[in-house]
């Protein structure tokens, strides 16, 4: 933000993120240069030993970078680790880093720390643009988080430099996860991919009147990717249906979507499932060349998650150059929760009278129950679940 | 610790953990039961859905132990769930969950949020414990945990109610990880298994002033376990070499160790190494049918380990009833990192010299130069780390 008209001078290396991961031939890949730069910017002046410590890489390939950053005329030793002016323009200007926006950390914990004072408005806007949103489709595994987890998901994505200046894509966004992350006004480019028009028509209009810049695609991911998409972005979020093959086609798509594979990041909620189903998850996430870094339990809330206590998980995980998507091209099996584990709902009505939600049957959801009342005494709330019924042919 | 006596009265129903657990053929296991009977006596009175939630289960599972237990005669429902005086002597005293000692929510961030204040008095205890162990030995990958960190790991475990009432393993601990548990006087068993007499030694001696009761096993972890030591624990810790076939001996060995596999858990510390490596970590977790429950980056902080910038991972790891050991009988091959990546290190001193260390080398390890002095000079102080050197020969 500071120094300006440097980056206008032709800088000698117009990417030297790139040439130094190149050259150096780095395991780690751009984002290892990246995050070296990007913390003695938080840092402003720093040791190596601190430096490997924030940017999480070994020390000596922190001190291999931090020499070729020198070369490069980008950062200059004086007790430690700067920036140059040069260093500064580059990655204020160029990478994009704006580290300044968020000085509390994020909260890690989901509910239990609360979310920073200074954020405090941002978190009402948010609530009051939450209301926009249509009802959720269970038949769509949508189920809405609340205003609090987006913007704790956005606040924990900026905190890892996964937003500042980079190109992020949303797979499936009816947490709106991705205005939470607009209003921080430090990402480059913010791409909505869903299947469901009305939530991105009050996605456009709400970008729009807030100036976020989100750009919208509506699309089936069944289907690959639009081939715009395809390798465009530097980090990708997605809270899938929860079932083994919604997390396959979804983190598939997520892996076509990355410019790069060597050590990008990917944003992944999902509920906590019985240890054979979980281990069924965890074996396709490491089958497609992925792993988890971060795995924050209890981080997501919803509110209409009945099931599994309105919670679900949070994952940060890691691509590898062998990354490769489990799905390619069009997925023909089932992949919602309601074709994969065909079930009803049983609903109480406050009357008494008991009635049946589902795929198929009168009332295909409770939001639709609401909308025409029991059809015994024609309340339009007080419906509480009773239990869930499996269908036969169900499978995962 | 209420209610004294009413567990001398016969129960009807001598372990109605097991027995509802087969009963209702449940996928988690006693572990389910078991945490609905601790989430009741945590709270005292709690709802379902909060049960549900902090249990960790989904709503129907959780209703369902619900009503079992109280058919069992202990739970009974008081405007939520609550522990008859039958349940109250169960949990407290079979059981033994001590939820008490646990007032302040455990730090998971590692160094980034304090040790509760009424921690301060054992974390004295424990730093003047630590200065007892014997210099660590780089050639067996030890690397002492800071006091800080052995507490925060025993604080966590016992947050998610793995200590309380349960035979606990440590599979290696240099750490000192048994001693901080042992201090909280809540587990019913703490055993260690390490190759290190020396440690063991300094372990028994704390053990015997402490009243601890920590009983220590001298034993290469190449080779099984010893028979008596096989199916009898519920809980597994270990900080293993940080290779791919340390992880798979140490945690082959922890799943040997395990009384179930359905739903057990192992704490698992280990470094960040470039992504392709870690790739190979997660697959050999999953292949063992073992998943991440959670994963918290920089938990554990070693005042030893120079190449990591000091800082390692934890995970909690929940094994499945498909767990099983990807090492059986003995180990042949090499697993300590300097087998593996056979490297030697060069240090400089202040006056200039440069030090070869490394195994084969004059001076083995950083202490042995330490304590001899410099070649050069003399001086037993001042050493830097300069490089490291790969030997030719070196595998993972």
């Amino acid at each position: 933000m500071s120094s300006t008209g440097v980056d206008k001078r032709k800088r000698a290396d117009p990417d030297p993120v790139a040439s130094i991961a190149s050259r150096m031939n780095l395991r780690e890949g751009e984002e290892a240069v990246r995050r070296v730069l990007r913390e003695v910017h938080r840092m402003r002046k720093v040791g190596t030993k601190d430096l490997a410590r924030g940017a999480r890489l070994p020390i000596p390939v922190t001190a291999a970078i931090r020499r070729e950053l020198e070369k490069g005329g980008l950062l200059r030793r004086e007790g430690g680790a700067v920036l140059t002016p040069e260093g500064e323009a580059y990655v204020t200007e160029v990478l994009g880093l704006v580290w300044g926006v968020n000085k509390a950390p994020a909260p890690r914990d989901g509910g239990r720390s609360p979310i920073p004072d200074e954020y405090t408005e941002m978190l009402e806007r948010l609530r009051t643009l939450s209301e926009l949103r249509p009802a959720a489709m269970p038949q769509l595994d949508q189920a809405h988080a609340t205003p609090e987890t987006s913007l704790r998901r956005a606040l924990y994505m900026q905190e890892e430099g996964d937003l500042g200046g980079r190109d992020v894509l949303f797979l499936g966004d009816d947490d709106l996860t991705s205005v939470a992350a607009g209003l921080l006004k430090v990402a480059r480019k913010l791409t909505v991919v869903d299947i469901d028009e009305r939530l991105l028509k009050v996605i456009d209009e709400v970008s729009m009147e807030n100036g976020l810049g989100i750009e919208t695609v509506c699309h089936d991911l069944r289907k690959p990717l639009p081939e715009g998409l395809m390798g465009g972005f530097d980090i990708v979020a997605t809270d899938p249906p929860y079932t083994v093959s919604g997390l396959e086609v979804f983190l598939s798509r997520g892996i076509e979507a990355l410019r790069s594979l060597k050590m990008s990041t990917v944003y992944l909620s999902f509920a906590d499932k019985p240890p054979l189903e979980m281990l069924e998850v965890h074996r396709a996430i490491t089958g497609m060349g992925v792993f988890v870094r971060e795995l924050i339990p209890r981080f997501n809330e919803y509110v209409g998650a009945e099931m599994f206590a309105n919670i679900t998980s949070l994952m940060r995980l890691s691509t590898t150059e062998d990354a490769e998507p489990a799905v390619k091209g069009v997925y023909e099996d089932v992949m919602y929760t309601g074709e994969v584990n065909p079930t009803v709902r049983v609903y109480r009505c406050r009357c008494g009278a008991e009635v049946t939600v589902g795929a198929g049957e009168t009332y295909g959801t409770v939001e639709v129950l609401k909308e025409r009342g029991c059809p015994s005494c024609g309340a339009h709330e007080g419906f509480s679940l009773r239990r869930r019924v499996k269908l036969p042919g169900g499978r995962r």
